[in-house]
């Protein structure tokens, strides 16, 4: 019932106003006119409508111009404001997907204040759009056994705090039982946090529904806290790092984040149990940690690698990756994804063309589509589907 | 990495612009001065100064007025406008507290950009300032053993769909060990989620403390969503219920989540070790269910229930309540909290003078405060220290 300090000030002048509830005399019980006095109905954002659209609505009285920023499509569309201030625009995806969005007023970004769906992340408050299509799609909750998505907690020993992360288990997982199951590393992206592959990636979804089908091996998924800088900085606490953090990262999944996994869960601890995925800078960290420790990852995931010019090749020479030889050898699954519009391409094309150069086995699955968690959920489904087979 | 739509096209431009990047030409490798131009520095909110002051940052170069709204204090403050659009104020709080937040920009609320912890909300968003003392309290994390918090999904038969829940389980437990916990079911207020409790009433972490220093029992606390209704309208179902939902939330409780609960947690299930607890309008759901089954709950904690007039008499004459005398033989712990400043304060005093008229033994908690979470921290504080016991 906390909501704005607004609300409260006219709850508590409704309520000092109206002394029969204030004297608490007469026994006067809620009714629906009282209740819609007391609590206002907000405006309604989004709106599925039948007909496959979606309506955005913003309360913004005072505002000169409101505008829909959503991942549907590129470019900012103009809302329409009513005589009471509320700013409305009903637009139709292409296709029912889960879509990022904020509205822009004034020129400032802002999350739909009453949708609950938020983009957890650093830097920007976008909020979730989730359209859904007649038949549920792979990432729509279905009535199939549902494991769970637990925030668990390890003492960094490098870092020297305790740091979050989260961990998918499927359901039926036991912990005591004679299933060890392998595990997954899945790493987010730049000012993103631990929660967005769980949030927006909807990775549990996917895996129940892929598990469920029979069409994913049963793993756990782990999902670390990739940027310790907030903390570091809020201690005053000074940790040399690279230019992206990527050898604190690695050191940090290695001999932080693996120990306490394999200490609390019922596990398989060789190399051929373990893999390793991420999305843009993830995919950067994911590279650094999978080609740079083929005895620990015999798995190593792709997407949208934050890899620039032919840094890859630079890597190889220097010894932050393996030799290619170690790799063709070690290496089950070498997967990259990348979207024919992301920003990101053209490093991912070279690396593409490098391996095959080189001759290590891998897969370059380039679809549509840009930078975007769509294209994520999308590549998170296939790799799950390939994993420790 | 997937920033806003703006900062992908920076980056997309830059990387156009740069063919030794777009080409992949001499390896080039990412310096401190190519990640300045990639990622240009965001402005940081909320900083944290050395002198207990907490320093807001806005980007808002188009507003006319940016204004902070911050529960630290009544009334909102304004902020500076600098050359480059940015907008601050830095503001010192009576104490270190966990402080709800947002600008208002030209009138519209917006949560911090730059702030990863939000307040999970139907009806707004907020952000979190984490003001820390120079001592850890209750509600900092600490280095001691730290429960996990699961992200849980149980069919609900009366509602036709899958439902989520937050379930808290302290460090070391053993879901097949000999150690059977007690429950406490915990409900957020009005427009707030299942996630509130745990992200904002931070009640994993004040337990994980308590624990730790033997004040208060190992048990289960179980956070439920007490709003259905965004999935019935998404799904189009016609669910009869009561003004605010309260029948169909109890039966929610009593036949869907304690079952469920009891058939996947390692739990005692007698109602000696079940209490039910729960803040404004979960406040008014706590004495509905607690009152209304004291064969089922022995422990009954409402903070600043929403309970209107003397409805709580109406509630016991009506039968909505269990008689007085059932509740005066079984309950072991009645505990009503409600801060002096709280909008509903006087209802709490009525119910808390009836209480005591009809010899219904129980503690009443009026300490100074509104109808915040920094007051609610401290009810969970303060009663999780008296179950079970």
């Amino acid at each position: 019932m906390k909501r704005t300090i607004t609300v409260i000030l006219t709850l508590a002048a409704l309520i000092t106003a109206n002394s029969a509830l204030a004297q608490g005399q007469g026994g006067q019980r809620l009714t629906p006119q009282l209740m819609a006095q007391l609590f206002p109905q907000g405006v309604k954002s989004p709106e599925y409508n039948s007909d496959g659209s979606v309506t955005f609505r913003c309360q913004a009285a005072d505002a000169q111009k409101v505008e829909l920023e959503c991942q549907m499509f590129s470019g900012n569309r103009p809302m329409t404001r009513n005589e009471r201030g509320v700013w409305e625009i009903t637009v139709t995806p292409d296709q029912p997907d889960i879509y990022p969005y904020c509205f822009v007023i004034d020129g400032t970004q802002v999350a739909d204040p009453n949708n609950m769906f938020i983009f957890p992340n650093e830097g920007f408050k976008y909020s979730l759009a989730d359209v859904r299509g007649e038949a549920p799609s792979m990432q729509d909750m279905q009535q199939v056994p549902h494991g769970k998505v637990s925030y668990r907690y390890y003492h960094s020993k490098q870092l020297g705090f305790d740091r979050p992360l989260c961990v998918y288990t499927p359901a039926g997982y036991d912990p005591a039982g004679k299933e060890k199951l392998p595990v997954l590393y899945l790493i987010h992206g730049m000012t993103d946090t631990y929660e967005t592959w769980f949030k927006v990636g909807r990775v549990n979804i996917i895996m129940d529904n892929l598990i469920a089908q029979g069409l994913a091996k049963r793993m756990i998924i782990v999902m670390p806290y990739a940027n310790p800088n907030p903390e570091i900085q809020a201690r005053g606490l000074n940790i040399p790092q690279d230019i992206m953090g990527t050898d604190v990262f690695c050191k940090e999944i290695t001999e932080e984040v693996i120990p306490f996994i394999e200490s609390n869960y019922n596990v398989l601890t060789k190399a051929d149990n373990r893999a390793i995925a991420g999305f843009s800078l993830g995919g950067r960290q994911t590279l650094a940690c999978g080609f740079g420790n083929p005895d620990k990852f015999h798995y190593v995931c792709a997407y949208a690698p934050a890899i620039f010019g032919n840094e890859y090749e630079t890597n190889f020479q220097n010894g932050t990756y393996a030799p290619i030889k170690d790799l063709q050898k070690k290496l089950k699954l070498m997967w990259l994804g990348t979207g024919s519009d992301d920003f990101l391409i053209q490093a991912s094309r070279g690396l593409d063309s490098y391996l095959t150069e080189q001759g290590l086995k891998h897969t370059f699955y380039n679809p549509g589509g840009g930078h975007t968690w769509m294209n994520c959920r999308d590549y998170i489904e296939l790799t799950a589907k390939e994993l420790f087979k």
